[in-house]
């Protein structure tokens, strides 16, 4: 799978994609990311990307032609699945739409900044807007890490059983069940006898019902 | 206002803090991030700091000996606020929230990986939980990561007018109107004519109305 990122901060998204599963990812050759400068489109050797705004107010705008540009430039070596805006204003992501990104192969986001961008770039370009919650980020690069990291650990082969993601909390409606580890006793408190008793049919059925209790009092919302 | 952050991969931390407006807000002095690495604190010399799930299944559990020793070590110097917990299945963070953490002194964030941590840190240690959303990542690094941005730059100073908050999506329980910027006509689309009326109530009126409208079609759950 290839993800391409057009933003304002490459520099900001290095060290989220060089770490952990997502370094993992790529070394396996399962998912390449690449960012790539908006300024390299600038209209000026100023660097400009954004002006004003129509109608004045606070808040700069990120202008189409730099936009238009660098999208056009890069579905000239690639074909898009989806060119997805990262916007507050958006459709909220979820497990699902991870599911469903993690099937594509390639892959253009844009990040926003300032106000964001100009709506024609949103109307003509923009195939899927994507929320990662309400509340306002000072660009989209975070956005655009957290649903790459949410796609990519989904891909056949970048996890391995120890970190499975079937048992995760959302892919079954429910929330995960709480977990315990060594030691058995700490500051007074116990692991439940249950996990320590050796009866994976007894284990499985407190875990369920402990997912379920949790979701019930938790996001009753997302129970089915 | 101090964030500190206990993680084990600081490194996936680095660039998201060093750029852009997270930057800005330190090299003023007002926001100061410190990471944490969990390993400092390791059982063993070879860095443990998971172990096997009580009850078997895929996936390592975080231990509570590592996490309590780290926190209480922290505390002794500095007096938290709250000590976060990014997790899944936590309350979901919105612009409330990050309104109300940003008049906050000092926050303690707990990074969670594999299948969690430790039940008993939750109920010994951890005063508030949040999920930046109803999805699944490999870490809990870039959830925190999203919190301090949202938190950080609604501190006083971080922006400037140009980027003001208080007009972003949310603040109003509504979604923000579509904006514009030069050139007033691009690849056959106008911007509307009012933007370009020159009178700020109009513009005022279309821009609320346009708001409420995306709110309607896009998001009615959060229109009050």
């Amino acid at each position: 799978m290839i993800i391409d990122i057009i933003t304002v901060s490459p520099d900001l998204l290095v060290s989220p994609f060089s770490h952990s599963i997502m370094k993992r990812a790529q070394d396996k050759g399962l998912l390449t990311v690449r960012t790539h400068n908006l300024r390299d489109w600038a209209l000026n050797k100023y660097g400009q990307i954004d002006d004003y705004q129509y109608g004045g107010g606070a808040g700069m705008v990120m202008m189409c032609e730099p936009l238009a540009n660098a999208i056009e430039r890069l579905q000239q070596t690639t074909t898009y699945d989806d060119i997805i805006y990262m916007t507050p204003d958006g459709p909220r992501f979820n497990q699902q739409m991870a599911n469903q990104l993690s099937m594509k192969a390639n892959l253009l986001i844009i990040c926003g900044h300032y106000k964001g961008i100009d709506q024609r770039i949103r109307d003509l370009y923009i195939t899927k807007e994507i929320s990662i919650g309400d509340y306002v980020l000072s660009g989209g690069e975070l956005a655009a890490a957290v649903v790459v990291d949410a796609i990519g650990r989904l891909l056949p082969g970048v996890l391995n059983d120890e970190t499975s993601a079937l048992f995760d909390s959302f892919q079954d409606h429910l929330l995960a069940p709480p977990v315990y580890t060594r030691p058995a006793e700490f500051k007074g408190l116990k692991v439940p006898d249950i996990l320590l008793s050796g009866d994976p049919k007894k284990v499985e059925d407190w875990r369920h019902e402990q997912s379920i209790q949790r979701t019930k009092a938790r996001r009753p919302d997302i129970l089915e």
